[in-house]
C-alpha cells in the first residue's frame, strides 16, 4: 500500500486557504474572482512541476495529466472544484482538488508505475454562489449524458448568460473571458478519452464522526426535491392599516413553513432531511408590509416513496390561504438518487481496509460534480470526516490525518483502477 | 372660500405620474435618481414661471417662495417629498408638492392678497429607500430640535456616507453631489425665517374611505417602536444534516412570528398595527441552513402604555430557544406620539367645513417629513383619501377631485394662517 504525505498535504491545505480567506478563518471564493484565480494559477504551477501536461476546456475546467506507460490507454481522473459560498471553510471542493494534486504528486515522486495517464481536474462553479446553477462546468461537460430534466439546467448559452447574484449584471460568460480561463471545447472530459473519476469530498455531515470513522465510502448520492414555495398578498403601510385586512405574504410564509414542520416531522422518516435556506422578500422595507415572499424547499431521501409524501404535503399548503395569501409552488430540480459504479467502489473500501483507517459505507445527501459525471463514466467518491459534520461555514475543519488518509484511499483506489481489466 | 382647479391638479398629477413611470401603473423614482432630478425640474420650472424666487439648501431641500405684502413677515410653508419607494404610486409624497404648487399658483392667478411670504417645499429622500434614514433631510433641518433618541439618527456626517442599499458603494453624499442639487445651508428652513409649516399626504389607510370622508384633518402622528427581531442558529449543508440537530434560524424566526402574532392578537388592542416587513437571511442559499434571520418589528399606537405591552411580549421571546436558535431584539428607533399645533388643526378643520368637503379627524400612522418639522415649527398636516387604503404600490390612488379638495383646503387654511396674530 502507498501512503501519502502528511506533511506535503498540510502545507497544501494551509497555503489554498490563504486565497480568499476572509480573516475569521475561512474563504470566500466564488467561481473565476481573483481568488479562485490565485488558486488555480498555483494548481498549474505545481503541476507543472511534477511534469503534467495542463488542458483548458472551453468553461475554465482544468485538466492536469501526467502520462501512463500505455500511451493509448484511457485517463483515470479525480477531480472537485476550487470555489466557495460566501464566507465559506477551507475543505469543501478545495479537499477534492488538493487530494488529486497530493495522488500525482506521490505517483510522481515515488515513480510508482502505473499504465493509465492519470489526470487532477478543477471543475468550474460548483457552488453556483455567484453564478446559477451549481455544478454548472461539470454539467455542460455531462450535457449529452444527463437525464432531461436536469439537462435543461444546463444549456451553454444559457450558463454563459447567468448573471450574477451580486450585480445582476455581469455575465458568468463575461468573468469567464476576463479571468482568461476560456480554453477549449475539444479539451472537454469525454468517455472517449476518460477511463472513470474519482472525487474526495468532506462529508459535511456528522455521520462518520458520531460513528469514530475516519473515511466514508460512498455508493450513492440521494435523490432530491427542489421546490420554490410562493405567498402573494398585498403591500399596505406599515403605519396605516388595520390588522384585521392585512395580507402579509411573511408571516403567510411562516405559517406555512411552521406547518411544514408539523407535518412532515410527523412523519418520523428515518433518514429525510430537508431546508428552506433561500428567502426572497418584497419590497423588503421596514415601512411595508410585503406583497411577496418566497422560499426554497429542498428535501432529500434515498427512497422516492418518501419524496414523494412530502411533496403532497407541499401541495396541500397550495389549497388554501394563509392571512389571506394565495400559496403557489414550483418545482425548480428533481434528481433521482444517483448510484456508484461498483467496482469503483469496492476498491475504495479496499484501499480503506489494506490501508487500515476507520472506514464505512455512506449515501451522499449533497449534490457534487461527481454525480454528473455518473451519468457518463464509471464515477465514485471519498468522504473525509467533517467536524461536527459542519460546512458550507467557516467551522469546517477535516483534520490533516484525515485529508491525507481519504489521499491515500483514492492513490490506492486509483492505482487498483489501473490495473483493472473492466470496470 | 378659494378654489384650487381640479383642471390644473389633474394635469399635474399626470404629468409627474410621468417621471420614472413603471410601466404599470405606478413609479420608482428614488431620491436624487435621474427620475427625481426630472420632477425637481419641473416643480422648479412651473415655480419661476409664476415668478417664485428658488433656494436649495446644503442636503438639496428646495424652496420656492412667492412675496408677500409684508417684507419682514416669516414664511408660511407648504411641502412634501418627490421621491417614492420601488415600484411606489403616483401620490404619496408628490401629492404634498403638487398641491403646494396648486395653490401658489392659484394665489398668483387669482391675485389673493397675503400678508406673508409663501413657500414650497420639496424635501429630499423622505422614503430612504435608496439611502436610509427615511424622512432623512427634514431630520437634518431640525437637527437641533430634535429629541436625543431621534437626534442621533440624523448626523448630518452619517447622512453623507449613508450607502445605496443596491449597489452598497455610492453614498448619499456622491448621489447628492452628482444630481447638481447640493445648495447652501444658509437657506435651510429655520424658526427665523418660517411661521409654520402644512404638509398635505394621502392617508395611505382605509379609515377615510370606509367612513366615507374626502378628506382628513390629522391631529397627531402616532408613537411607535421599531425594533430587530435576531435569530442566530448555525450553517449546515441542506442533504446532509439531520433534522434534530439543526438550528434553523428561518425556522426559528418563523417560529417567533407565529408566536408574536397570537400573542398581540389576544390582547384585542384598538388601533394597534404591527408590521415585520423587512428581512435578512444567511447566507440565503438553497443549500444551506441559515445561520442567521433578522426581521424589522414596528409596532404603532397613540397610547404608549400599548406599546409597553408589546414590547414585554417581545422582550419574552429572547428568554427561550427557538430551534435551537439564541433570540434577542435591538431597538432601532422609537417616537412619541407627536401632536399637531392646535390652531393650524382648527384652521384645517374650518377650512373643510367651510367648503362643504367631507372631512373627520384622524391620526397619522405613518412618518412624514411633517414630524420632525413638528418639533422646530407650528405644523400641521392634511389627508387625501387612499382608494383601498394602498398605498407603497402602483395601485395607490387617490381621485383627482379628492386631491383638489385637499388642496384648496390647504389653501384656505394657509390663507388664515396668514391673517392670524399669533399661532
Amino acid at each position: 500500500m502507498y501512503q501519502c504525505s502528511l506533511e506535503n498535504m498540510t502545507e497544501k491545505i494551509q497555503t489554498f486557504a490563504t486565497f480568499g480567506a476572509t480573516g475569521n478563518g475561512g474563504i470566500t471564493r466564488y467561481s473565476l474572482s481573483k481568488e479562485a484565480v490565485m488558486a488555480r494559477e498555483e494548481f498549474e504551477k505545481r503541476m507543472r512541476k511534477i511534469g503534467a501536461s495542463i488542458e483548458i476546456d472551453d468553461v475554465g475546467n482544468i485538466y492536469a495529466t501526467i502520462a501512463g506507460e500505455d500511451a493509448d490507454a484511457k485517463r483515470i481522473a479525480m477531480g472537485s472544484h476550487v470555489d466557495s459560498v460566501l464566507n465559506g471553510g477551507n475543505y469543501d471542493g478545495i479537499l477534492g482538488v488538493l487530494s488529486a494534486m497530493e495522488v500525482l504528486e506521490t505517483i510522481v515522486r515515488e515513480k510508482i508505475p502505473h499504465k493509465h495517464p492519470l489526470t487532477a481536474v478543477i471543475w468550474t462553479n460548483e457552488e453556483g454562489s455567484l453564478y446559477e446553477p451549481s455544478m454548472m462546468c461539470s454539467g455542460i461537460v455531462c450535457y449529452d449524458y444527463l437525464p432531461p430534466q436536469i439537462q435543461e439546467k444546463y444549456h451553454f448559452e444559457d450558463m454563459m448568460d447567468s448573471k450574477s447574484i451580486v450585480d445582476n449584471k455581469t455575465t458568468f460568460g463575461e468573468a469567464l473571458k476576463r479571468s482568461g480561463y476560456q480554453g477549449d471545447k475539444k479539451y472537454r472530459m469525454t468517455p472517449e478519452k476518460y477511463e472513470c473519476i474519482f472525487e474526495t469530498h468532506i462529508e459535511q455531515g456528522p455521520i462518520l464522526e458520531e460513528h469514530h470513522k475516519d473515511i466514508g465510502v460512498v455508493d450513492c448520492v440521494i435523490g432530491l426535491m427542489n421546490y420554490r414555495v410562493i405567498l402573494r398578498g398585498q403591500t399596505v403601510h406599515s403605519g396605516t392599516f388595520p390588522m384585521e385586512r392585512r395580507k402579509d405574504a411573511f408571516y403567510a410564509a411562516s405559517q406555512v413553513l411552521c406547518s411544514l414542520h408539523e407535518q412532515i416531522d410527523a412523519l418520523h422518516i428515518p433518514g429525510l432531511v430537508y431546508t428552506t435556506g433561500e428567502v426572497v422578500c418584497h419590497p423588503c422595507i421596514h415601512t411595508c408590509v410585503p406583497d411577496y415572499f418566497e422560499f426554497s424547499f429542498d428535501a432529500r431521501h434515498k427512497d422516492p416513496k418518501y419524496l414523494k409524501k412530502v411533496l403532497e404535503i407541499l401541495k396541500d399548503c397550495t389549497k388554501k390561504e394563509w392571512s389571506g395569501c394565495s400559496c403557489e409552488i414550483q418545482e425548480a430540480w428533481t434528481r433521482e438518487t444517483v448510484y456508484w459504479n461498483q467496482t469503483l467502489v469496492s476498491y475504495v473500501e479496499k484501499a480503506a481496509r489494506d490501508l487500515g483507517v476507520s472506514y464505512q459505507y455512506i449515501h451522499s445527501g449533497a449534490g457534487h460534480d461527481a454525480q454528473y459525471l455518473g451519468y457518463m463514466l464509471p464515477t465514485t467518491m471519498i468522504f473525509v470526516q467533517s467536524k461536527g459534520g459542519l460546512s458550507h461555514c467557516e467551522e469546517e475543519y477535516s483534520s490533516p490525518e484525515q485529508c491525507t488518509e481519504g489521499a491515500s484511499v483514492m492513490l490506492n483506489a486509483v492505482l487498483m483502477a489501473d490495473m483493472a481489466e473492466e470496470l
